[in-house]
């Protein structure tokens, strides 16, 4: 079975409905400004480079519904466009990101008839998507010649192609990898609270046809410990200059186990990722989340609302324990000052 | 609220429901044989010393269901009141344990009326129960004193007195604590899969009064790193003559970032989870649970049937990692070959 996270044709965005998975396979359109600010806000899709996309698409259909009466958009509703989709996930990066890009197109292109405008913003639209595309394919065959036949791979939340346009990073570099007929299996962590692996990792990677195990987040440890991982592939959700990188919570626990254990740690994100004004980790805020994310699993309530909850979103892992970041421009490795910036300046 | 997990008074025995906390706080009575093999089978009581508590009231009570008819129940009805009661949880120790010791008891004592027999097998089955409640007061009571004033401790799974008769091991060591007058905060880890840090621990310590903070089992490992945690504590289900422990997965993962990151990690329990039969943790098989325990939670489905789920209940942490084994003896510190066995011989 092959799924598709978002799909564009003719003014119509269609996207896997990922509020359902893995029990139900579903795909909702979406041919309104509105509709696409709801499936960003309700879920629909998510996972950063994803929702970067729908969010141009979601631009292109706004400016689309202005054109089709007939006049050409204005800067101000341009503007406006952005600022609504702004507000679908306000802490979304890479939303804003795709927005005023879409914005700054706008601009620039200055469209003197409404067909015009919807087909130069359909094209930048595209180019956010494809560009994407192209990324997270880079990232995976660069990460695949890390991965030898007969490897076990252990990875933790989703960095699949359900958080991306296509592919995938983290998970783009097995599914790359397997598709290069090497055997490999896979250890998928489930991970706590939002449980990203146990309802999309694991249905990712057995859809493609790539063995994989589920485990909960604790088992981990000890199959580092015990030599049964041959090497960890993580995504990201920020990288500092010297490499330290923060990601989901767990991932820090990963990178210590492999550590101490000598099993080679990777990270695997496109160079975008990567802040080059944050020096260190330190610098890098985790977010809180709601105590009700681990209270409630899908409307069941298995610890009181009374009961203090410390629900952080990420860690960060130190660079000295990272083998290596995978990015779409290279394979940087320690120490990472020097090769980061080095990928960079070659783009 | 004070809350008993178990209670026995004239033939009836009453058990907090286990099944519906922290939801729900009810208590459920049981005067028959066939009452207590289900609330032993269908888990409205767990915790290995919690079990064999209950399990030797429930051979008091099938001894007493015979006698009340106007015989003394014959050897052969005694050995098949312990029979009934073992097929109720197969792989459960202490259960065994508890109706081996009441069957050996029935034998000695030799009632001649009915009324010794009934009276002979409530004062062994209370036995039991009196026993435990010293060893967990005698536990809680040595760990205390290794808390400090202002600590914030970490605790995993539940070893607390819903797993026993009264006070618990681990979770004992923590009220004791706080009961001395000792300023505490608490960290429970939910404990996947099953939860019972979310459903138990951090309900009996909310309840008791002690600050306690859920947690995710991912971010222990930050904590720990962050100098957030004073110590560690956590219970046993077996320990090796060396002091290797079994306990509920996940644990090894927070003895090793205690001896890496130099946090006191301990583990409580009483002398009788030492197996001196076995040399080292290596010796000591890991139950593999069903995959749908991980794939389903509380009826709710979060993975699909054919994801592949490696489920094991528990792990092993290394005696290297292990500051001290808190006891009802007495505490152990390396090297526990010699010490274990110090507190076993002034028995």
């Amino acid at each position: 079975m092959k799924f598709r996270t978002l799909e564009y044709q003719n003014g119509v965005l269609t996207l896997i409905d990922q509020r359902i998975l893995p029990l139900q396979v579903e795909y909702l359109s979406y041919d309104s400004l509105e509709g696409v600010i709801f499936s960003i806000a309700d879920m629909v899709v998510r996972g950063a480079p994803a929702i970067g996309a729908a969010a141009g698409y979601g631009f292109a259909i706004g400016i689309r519904e202005i054109a089709q009466k007939g006049v050409v958009p204005t800067l101000e509703q341009a503007a406006e466009i952005k600022t609504k989709l702004d507000a679908s996930r306000p802490t979304a990066v890479n939303l804003m990101w795709a927005t005023q890009r879409m914005l700054d197109a706008y601009r620039k292109f200055a469209p003197e008839t409404p067909e015009e405008a919807i087909a130069g913003m359909d094209r930048e639209a595209q180019a956010i998507y494809d560009e994407d595309v192209a990324s997270c394919k880079a990232i995976s065959d660069n990460g695949a010649s890390l991965v030898e036949e007969g490897f076990t791979i252990l990875t933790h939340c989703n960095a699949g192609a359900l958080a991306t346009t296509a592919y995938g990073t983290a998970v783009g570099v097995i599914t790359a990898a397997h598709d290069q007929g090497k055997k490999i299996r896979v250890y998928a962590d489930e991970t706590r609270p939002r449980l990203q692996g146990a309802r999309l990792t694991s249905w990712e990677l057995f859809h493609h046809g790539v063995p994989v195990t589920l485990i909960s987040d604790s088992v981990a440890a000890t199959l580092i410990r015990d030599k049964k991982i041959d090497m960890v592939v993580v995504g990201a959700d920020r990288i500092a200059a010297n490499g330290d990188t923060a990601n989901k919570i767990g991932t820090f626990m990963l990178s210590a186990m492999c550590k101490w254990y000598n099993v080679p740690f990777y990270i695997a994100a496109p160079l975008s990722t990567i802040d080059f004004d944050i020096a260190t980790g330190a610098e890098i805020e985790i977010e809180t989340r709601s105590g009700e994310e681990l209270r409630v699993i899908d409307g069941v309530r298995i610890a009181l609302e009374e009961i203090p909850v410390f629900n952080p979103a990420f860690d960060v892992s130190p660079h000295e324990n990272i083998t290596a970041i995978i990015t779409d421009r290279g394979i940087a490795r320690p120490p990472y000052l020097q090769s980061l910036q080095a990928l960079r300046k070659a783009r």
